[in-house]
C-alpha cells in the first residue's frame, strides 16, 4: 500500500560551513518505518544550500570555504545589493550555483547514498541561522 | 486515493534575467485541486535555468545577470563551439551551473516553498525564447 | 495501479568528459512496461556529476571542460586536501557546481526530455572509474 509523510526538520548553524544530517533523515526514516520509496529534501531559504559530498575531513571542509571565498567574494564591489549586508548578495549567488532541492531513492529501508555520501545543510550566511527542510516520503 | 497529473507551462522571456513564474504553478495546483504530494518541474532546454531565489528586488536581479556575465563571459575566447553566436556556450554553461530539475512537496494545497522563495525561470540567451516547463503531480 | 521499480546503472569512463547514458534509462523504462510517472537519478559518488545537455557535439563538449579547468584547476594552491591526487578536490569542488540528483517526468512512455536534451554522466576525475546510478521509477 502506497502511502505518504511529511516532516520538517531544523538544522541550527554557527555560521558558515557544512553541517551534516544525515542521521536525522535516516532517523525519521527509521522511525516511521518506511521500506521503499522517495524522499525529498527541499531547503526554505535563499542564502543557504544542499549538498550531497563526501562525509568531509575538516581540510575538504575548509577547501570548500576556500574555493566559494575566491569565487563569490563577500564585499565584491560587483554587487549593487548590499543592504542585508556585505555576505548577503554573494550567499544568494552560492546558492543559486549549488540547489536547495535533494530526491533520493529509498530501498530496504536505506536512502540510496554512495559509500561517501552524506547530506550537508551549507550555511552561506556568516552569521548563524535556523533552517528548515521540508521533507517527503513517498512509498511502501 | 493517489493519483498522477501531467501539465506543460511556456515562460515566454524577452532576453536575458530572471522571469518569475510560482503563480502560475500555484493557479495549477489550485484550478487541479491537489492537496498533498509531490510536485516536479523539469525544463526542457540546455540554455535557460529554474532557479529558487528571493522575489528578488530589481538590483538583486541585476546581481545574478553581472555576476554570470563575470564568471561566463559572451564571446570568451576559450570557446570553440561559437556557431550559434557568442552568448550559446555561455548559455550552456550558466545552465550547468545552475539546475534544470526541481522536486516540490505539496502539503494542504501549497508549495512547501519558504517564506522569501519564488520560482525563476533564469533566461542566458540575449533574445527571448519561449521556454518550456514540463510539470507532474503525484499525490492525493 | 501504481507501482514503484528500482534498478541500477553503470557507466564506465575513461578519465575526464561527458558521457551520454540516455539510450540505457529509455530502455530501461521500455522494457519495465512504464507508461506515466516519475523517474529519479542518483548518481553514488562525489567527484562526478549528472548533467542535462545538448546531445553535444564533440566542441561543446571540449568547451565545457576547458570552462570547469579554468574555474577549478587541478592543483591549484588554494586547495589543502591533495593527498588522493591534485584532481581530487577540483572533482568535487566540480560536482557541488552540478548537480547528482534529477527527477524527470515519464509520459507514455518517454521521458519529458527536450527536443535536445540527453542524459550524462561528467567524470571530474582524470582516470576512469565505474560510476553507479541509482534509478527509481513511481507510476503506472
Amino acid at each position: 500500500m502506497f502511502r505518504q509523510v511529511f516532516h520538517e526538520l531544523t538544522v541550527v548553524t554557527r555560521g558558515r560551513g557544512l553541517y551534516e544530517f544525515t542521521g536525522e533523515v535516516e532517523h525519521w526514516i527509521r522511525k516511521s518505518d518506511f521500506r521503499d520509496g522517495l524522499v525529498t529534501l527541499h531547503l526554505q531559504h535563499t542564502s543557504a544550500s544542499l549538498l550531497v559530498q563526501e562525509n568531509a575531513s575538516p581540510e575538504v571542509r575548509r577547501d570548500f570555504e576556500k574555493f566559494f571565498e575566491r569565487l563569490v567574494p563577500d564585499g565584491d564591489p560587483l554587487f549593487e545589493h548590499t543592504l542585508e549586508g556585505e555576505d548577503d548578495m554573494p550567499a544568494h549567488v552560492r546558492t543559486a550555483l549549488t540547489t536547495v532541492n535533494l530526491s533520493i531513492p529509498v530501498r530496504h529501508g536505506k536512502m540510496a547514498l554512495g559509500t561517501w555520501q552524506g547530506l550537508f545543510l551549507w550555511e552561506h550566511r556568516r552569521h548563524g541561522h535556523s533552517r528548515r527542510v521540508a521533507l517527503h516520503f513517498i512509498g511502501e
